[in-house]
């Protein structure tokens, strides 16, 4: 397959993106509202493992990237969504598909490293 | 669009190796290896910023992960060979869709964060 190789720079700065974006939790995160607006509550039970303060901090930066919107309602108690914007939208198929193929390939990937640790091992 | 919902625990482990993946060196790695078999010094021209210390434990991630072979040959000076295995190929589609995603909406992420900064700033 023939791969387009567009200029250092940037090739350079789409890698800085990527590594924001490829951060497990920030897939997870994008994976998530995937299906739709959540409260951070959702958002928190749905991604097993992640806690309160690395859901607050990766929800910031995609909020910063402009992936997520964050809608506050002013109701009492507060309410607070968090859904794709267009931009994260974009995205959506890219995070879907790459999941995917984690899923589909884990087992396989499992079985190298096994195979390679046997072999460092000696 | 509605998204597939995988068990916790597949999730978890898919998180896992995206994790891995999704880290910038290892998609510029997978990038370059997309346009055929290099040497190390090669790879390391192609990717601008990447020290060879950073290219040796990236290329060793990507080796374990059985996404790339590492071939030596016994020759004077000793020759050593990188490309992408069959299960390596099978994510470079996924990898030049995202690089290409980040390169087309790269200026559009610049943009959100300025006006985020802005923003929070005030």
């Amino acid at each position: 397959m023939q791969v387009d190789q567009p200029d250092p720079a940037t090739l350079c700065h789409a890698r800085q993106v990527l590594d924001r974006i490829g951060d497990k939790w920030s897939i997870a995160v994008i994976h998530q509202l995937g299906t739709g607006t959540k409260r951070f509550t959702e958002l928190r039970r749905g991604i097993t493992g992640i806690s309160q303060r690395m859901l607050t901090a990766t929800l910031r930066v995609l909020e910063r990237d402009g992936l997520v919107s964050r809608t506050v309602y002013p109701v009492v108690p507060p309410r607070v969504d968090y859904a794709l914007t267009p931009l994260g939208e974009t995205l959506l198929d890219n995070v879907c598909q790459l999941m995917g193929w984690a899923v589909e390939h884990g087992a396989e990937i499992d079985k190298a490293q096994a195979e390679y640790d046997g072999r460092t091992a000696l």
